[in-house]
């Protein structure tokens, strides 16, 4: 097998080239991501009335819409040094088995026991949460891989984690949940006795397996109720975004130092953390008019928030407990349908990869599940790695990139970023191997009925 | 958190460093290792006898005790490059925890979709069938880590793979059997109603959950009587022992890269394969008189076969199918307590190993489960990663010479092997988590059963 470009198969950084500041790729942006909105008075929300709800610092970097760099605090540089630089791999099984000219390349996140990116997030607020001086987080997780982050996160700062599990999960993924324990996490089942909206939800809906909108209405409860606690989001805001950036500036790293120049930037899409955190440096240079890339956001066809959702200030949850964020929006009633497998399953999008691809400087297209856990097979075949259906998301759309280029002999460059590992995802596998699995295309019906819980703001 | 070594966190070797041999510590064994032998005859097997069995080129290996380097097929170094070099650790964050003034390194081999280092002989043995033209190749397997392995393996090669999966396996580890799935592999439940063998066991004990015994006999079976089939084995053999080499080539390069010495090298055995690699040219070094290290194997308390087991010629394998090995055995009749969470479970230990213990070359002790999974977790937490429980017996005695030096002072460095992830061992974890997890030791009587089944060969 002879390799295309004259660099290693895996590009890991060395220690003293790992980036020491995060990328707020806001700061190139000149129509910035609309603010968070107050629910009650529709006014952007001030630091203070966030502060019941979010650590200090991570609210002002919520609302920093300016430093481009941001220094990552030291014991989070140690932190990251545990599991970080993670490999940027070139795919030369891949471009092998697909017989194209293009040179594929992936970011690899999934080295870690929490299976994902979420840990480079994760980390980074449970710092700030120490030291700030608390006692411990909230947060909800549906599948598990954001629960288990914080989990190792604060286990490391001796934080305590409160995690609101959604049911059904609690009990079909208790694998999942034993990792999260084995780091000293107290994980409930929502809804559960321990809240008020809790009590409520069960009381109306007896036998309830809960839902993600649910799990985050508990944590807010209990983080604003307990003195010394304050809520954890693993997704959608701004700060996360920022934290997700080492990804982006790691692959920019290595990029230079080894002459990649990517034609291409592909990142599956569910709240937009993996994908705003991978193209962070990339879009800055494309927004500064130094360099041009073809950005693309993949996401399933049954939770199509940018390809087929509307621009509009919507709930971050379908609890209506968050504040409200102007994004590319399904309606926060919109639940996509159970048959889909993988995760990607939020209503809506980052503002900031919003505001980005309403303003034109990133592409979106959506995929079945079907092909994408074909292109999740052939993937772990030939590259020995077996992807998270979200993960997959990317490769599927770097594979046809790869193989129109077979068709038009262009020796593009691609990068995509691989956000985790599959290892508790084998139900999903398992109907695929089995061909139960179908695809899900919502009518324009089942996207209306979402739609219409979106608020008219008359904004 | 200052480094104690001016090394690295993550060695991770350049691609020009990667060996580009196995090293066959036979080759400087005075004594080697004592000659399988032909059930039947009681003789040395012939090369001519092991053929319907085991690939050509693999039983060469098996037989050579006199090449110290053996050049590894360019294929198989392609593949290599997939998921290694491993990362050789710096256990900072560990030896915070500990507050111990030694140096602790480990070779992690988890960073693979098998999860362990089981994949660096697979691929081997998959090359090897596949250069002798043959259609494929049948194994058994018991947790499902070698079997994930030779499915990897036998997928990248085109071969066909036939895998038994011990029944009870099968039915409680579906993940394990979906990613063998994913990988193509054709995963049979045994006892199976497809093999004369099975037919019987089923007659015999109807209901039976199965044994790694009988899925290696039904394995030997369809490899013998299917046209281009051989059989296929994960652990044990001196040829495992060899391929698990480029462990100990890789961690002794980087270790001369960097200046690191270690005074005390660990592992868990179970087969042994896993320690026999990473000692391999360490190994070596003692027995040329080069070098000096403590080198100590780590295996369960219910399952001691290097610390309370005979040195005796003992069938390979509870059926009594496979060659005979001298080896510390248990007997072929012992069975580990169902309590024992871990793998390790196996009554007898690599020959090249057995006899590098009986000459005083190495030593052995055995740990208590309960302190192994205290170990276990306290790892997970400080240095991110969910270990395997086989490999969370190595961590217990790194952890617990690391102890003996904050008594005494002594600044010793240590290297163990992290043989892989735990992510498949959570319903172990759980019963740790909840408390329910005990230990067992084995009385003497229960040895004495075990005992009676080694044959009395007069040897």
């Amino acid at each position: 097998m002879t390799k295309k470009i004259e660099v290693p198969y895996k590009i890991y950084l060395d220690e003293n080239e790992i980036p020491t500041t995060w990328y707020n790729v806001r700061a190139d942006m000149k129509i910035k991501p609309a603010p968070l909105l107050h629910p009650g008075t529709l006014k952007p929300l001030t630091f203070e009335e966030m502060r019941p709800i979010f650590c200090d610092e991570l609210i002002r970097q919520e609302l920093d819409n300016d430093t481009r760099f941001i220094e990552i605090p030291e014991p989070i540089q140690e932190f990251y040094k545990m599991y970080r630089p993670s490999p940027l791999t070139h795919a030369v099984f891949l471009e092998k088995a697909l017989d194209t000219p293009a040179h594929i390349f992936y970011k690899f996140e999934g080295n870690n026991t929490s299976g994902s990116h979420k840990l480079n997030s994760a980390i980074a607020q449970a710092y700030y949460a120490k030291e700030q001086g608390l006692k411990g987080v909230t947060t909800e997780t549906g599948a598990g891989q954001w629960g288990t982050a914080l989990s190792m996160a604060c286990s490391y700062f001796g934080l305590d984690c409160k995690v609101y599990m959604v049911k059904v999960s609690y009990e079909q993924k208790p694998f999942r949940r034993e990792v999260m324990r084995t780091y000293g996490a107290n994980v409930t089942p929502s809804p559960s006795m321990d809240t008020e909206v809790g009590r409520r939800i069960n009381a109306e809906h007896p036998g309830t397996t809960g839902s993600l909108g649910c799990a985050i209405s508990e944590a807010v409860e209990v983080a604003t109720s307990l003195e010394g606690y304050r809520y954890e989001l693993g997704s959608v805001l701004n700060q996360v975004v920022l934290h997700q950036s080492i990804i982006g500036m790691e692959t920019k790293t290595a990029c230079d130092k080894y002459g990649i120049k990517p034609d291409i930037i592909i990142g599956c899409a569910g709240g937009g953390s993996n994908l705003g955190g991978l193209i962070a440096p990339f879009m800055g240079e494309k927004l500064r008019g130094e360099a041009d890339y073809r950005i693309i956001a993949v996401e399933p066809v049954s939770c199509p928030s940018l390809t087929r959702g509307r621009y509009a200030y919507d709930f971050a949850d379908t609890g209506k407990v968050c504040p409200m964020a102007k994004m590319y929006t399904l309606g926060h009633d919109f639940i996509p349908s159970p048959n889909h497998a993988g995760g990607l399953r939020y209503h809506g999008m980052s503002p900031v990869l919003s505001q980005l691809y309403h303003d034109g400087f990133m592409e979106a297209r959506s995929v079945e599940q079907t092909a994408v856990f074909e292109a999740a097979e052939t993937f772990a075949r030939v590259e020995g790695i077996l992807p998270a259906p979200e993960s997959a998301h990317a490769i599927r759309a770097a594979m046809d990139e790869a193989l129109k280029c077979r068709e038009t002999g262009e020796e593009k460059t691609i990068i995509f970023g691989l956000t985790g590992t599959g290892y508790f995802d084998l139900k999903a596998y398992e109907s695929f191997n089995n061909g139960t699995m179908s695809d899900y295309i919502p009518t324009d019906e089942d996207l209306a009925r979402g739609f219409a819980s979106i608020p008219d703001l008359g904004l």
